[in-house]
């Protein structure tokens, strides 16, 4: 059975997509949660992640790092994990790997906080180019590939990968289109996700880095964690 | 035939990992060098890469952006792009995952520049640490696959995603393990690594920003470039 390291639900956005793409697709693995340490987790993390991060996979002998790794890791053994047609295929990968190695100003101004939601001060010039992007490939990949999902009828890698920035929109109250707003409803409700937050919300711990991310950027407007 | 949209040679390190890739293992492709304008390329970009960014892909009537998506595609059909054993294919996968998005440091303060070798002023925390991870990564994959490639005997995609980091060492002289210098070696005297920097040295354009990054990390020792 493959094992999954992932940190804080509340917190770790990257801990989310093999997470949540595992937990949809019915792929079976046993959850190896492991809490984040205050100022830092490197030496804790190290003992299981070569990078001293998460998401990190166990499978038997082979360790496999890096979400999107991870993803490619599973689609050998799992098709489902990528879309079946070709064009559709290579479309999602080209997404993902855009979310993997972008987006800078949406991950590091609202960073993921599942139980909180906040009202941003403001909406810097970089911060709108992503959001335009993204609801620009959103709407590109509804369009293109007939939704429900971005990618077309199933739910895929790329819906993972996007899946905190589903978070995030709620989060920090920032919308898009009226197309990804209604991509962002069918993410919100899917089981593994729903059962993610509620998870994320019912964690005891608290990390003061991460919450004063938050302050820095917005006010508070509900924190609904327990 | 593919297309394969680049930068600049001399200053491009994304665009050199699918062109190297695709000329050592062989896979015909029409090179389409667009050089980088001064103050941003994105206008001129976007009209063939949807993110404004090279390196991109074109196969007909499918447009792939972003490296590692081209690597899967080319995957898909030329399968001497990842290794062939199961466990040196996740591990490359996971290493390249790891460049496509980390290693902040040594892109920020390492810029590429072919022709130019520069002397550091001084090689901070964060530097160390990414030379020393670097180290640590490719002696695990020398030892464990044998060499004299990262993941075995052959040239993968894992080899290509580092190719602009073994020019980064090279060109800020940057000194690592014994093993990984040999590495060094190799990967400069591929053909495909040698007519890239050829080529680069020999481009007329030079782009003022990019050649400042280099004065603002240390002292110009030679510029090869005509
Ligand atoms: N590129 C990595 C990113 C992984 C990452 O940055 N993980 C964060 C959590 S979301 C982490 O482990 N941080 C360590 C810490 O905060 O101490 C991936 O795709 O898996
Ligand atoms: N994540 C992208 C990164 C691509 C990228 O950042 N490309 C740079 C050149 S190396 C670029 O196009 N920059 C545009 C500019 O400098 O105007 C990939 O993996 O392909």
């Amino acid at each position: 059975m493959y094992q999954l390291f992932i940190g804080n639900k509340n917190y770790s956005s990257w801990s989310l997509r093999p997470w949540l793409l595992a937990t949809e697709l019915e792929i079976p693995f046993e959850e190896q949660l492991v809490p984040f340490d205050e100022g830092g987790s490197w030496n804790k993390f190290r003992k299981f992640s070569p990078t001293g991060l998460v998401p990190c996979l166990v499978d038997g002998d082979t360790t496999v790092w890096e979400s999107l790794a991870i993803t490619e890791y599973l689609y050998e053994s799992h098709p489902r994990v990528w879309p079946a047609d070709k064009q559709a295929r290579a479309w999602a990968r080209c997404a993902a790997s855009e979310m993997h190695a972008g987006f800078f100003a949406l991950r590091n101004q609202c960073s993921m906080n599942c139980g909180v939601t906040v009202s941003l001060h403001r909406i810097d010039e970089a911060l709108q180019k992503d959001l335009k992007r993204i609801d620009e490939l959103w709407q590109q990949g509804l369009s293109r590939f007939g939704g429900p999902f971005l990618a077309g009828q199933e739910f895929t890698a790329v819906d993972a990968f996007f899946a905190p920035v589903v978070l995030r929109l709620k989060g920090y109250q920032l919308s898009l289109g009226q197309q990804a707003m209604g991509y962002c409803e069918r993410i919100l409700a899917l089981p593994g996700m729903q059962s993610w937050v509620e998870a994320g919300i019912n964690e005891p711990w608290r990390e003061v880095t991460h919450d004063e991310e938050l302050l820095a950027v917005g006010d508070i407007v509900e924190d609904r964690r327990v």
